[in-house]
């Protein structure tokens, strides 16, 4: 199986701004990044990094800066086009992910297989079809449903809130300073970040002296 | 193994005070508790309801107006007293709980096996040591844990974003309407609640016509 972790090296994680800089963003994208790849890389598949720009990791990367959906169904078509009998894209924020999350994924059987995100997302795939494309815009887990079937293809869902967990807004982070053990959980501890306890769901907060 | 759903009929659900009423609310608290009670019987076991006051649903209901904590606390004590070997305590707002994600937590091996839910909350759990008990204020996640460890329980987590999603805030019921399939999507829709784009996650819209 392919795997291939898309991943925009610039202005990455643009509604994180009020709790972070432009430079943080850039640092704890990396972080994210790294704890993708080490969990991809565990499960026994070689990750490929789908970038936007250049980008410093140890695992092949392919450059390509086109928006999202175009450059990942390029890659698709070149994927199955070159032999690949299955390819995975996996989102490069998924710092909860686990190898176990990660296998649960790839070993599902199924045509095309979706992990999908919190707000209509599609946070990790698999597609076994190779006239399978994907829609990043929009509400993608509906469109996904919808582009497979229109090829044809069976869909199976993955329950996993490991896969579903991206980071999209700050409300996220707390997630990962509560079930994460990698290097973004890391990085937002050493920027100042703990836990911190409402009335409601624990929320993030971020002490002064970071 | 024992089932049992604690569910609050009074203002349950107050953090949806700015899309739903009063009355509104306790409609739809019920849609999702029918949901839980549904999947929980999907599963083979059948379902207790630990209630804060009467409720007609067609299983059996305890009824103790104590605090969430206190209340299941004592059940769990009652439990094991009468012979159980094995409690789960499922919330009643898991509107996307299916007898699969259920399955999986009932039959994970283990003391104490959670579910965690977002912002550091314990959506569901299973419990085969006697002496555990449960804290749901604060990051109760992070208690559980601490409180099997005091115990001297192995603790399992069981990755779902089924039993994750809860819901607290309305961003949470677009979740609903996008993965859900029973009465509380039903009920959302019927309200006249759609899914929205946005230029980030999917979020709920209110139609005026409803």
């Amino acid at each position: 199986m392919r795997v291939v972790v898309p991943f925009a090296t610039e202005t990455p994680n643009t509604r994180l701004e009020p709790v972070l800089t432009p430079a943080e963003r850039a640092g704890f994208a990396r972080a994210m990044l790294a704890d993708v790849l080490r969990a991809v890389d565990a499960t026994g598949h070689q990750p490929t990094v789908l970038a936007t720009g250049p980008v410093e990791v140890d695992v092949p990367v392919t450059v390509d800066d086109r928006p999202l959906t175009n450059a990942v169904n390029t890659m698709l078509a070149e994927s199955f086009a070159d032999g690949s009998e299955a390819v995975a894209v996996v989102m490069a924020d998924l710092a909860l992910a686990t190898p176990a999350a990660l296998t649960r994924l790839f070993s599902t059987d199924g045509e095309v297989v979706l992990a999908p995100g919190r707000g209509g997302g599609t946070n990790a795939l698999v597609t076994r079809q190779p006239d399978f494309r994907v829609d990043y815009h929009g509400v993608s887990i509906r469109d996904h449903r919808r582009a497979a079937r229109e090829v044809g293809a069976t869909v199976t869902e993955i329950d996993s809130m490991r896969l579903a967990a991206d980071v999209d807004e700050p409300a996220d982070l707390v997630e990962i300073v509560l079930h994460g053990d990698g290097q973004a959980r890391e990085w937002l501890i050493e920027a100042g970040f703990e836990v911190a306890v409402t009335d409601g769901r624990a929320t993030i907060h971020r002490s002064d002296s970071a």
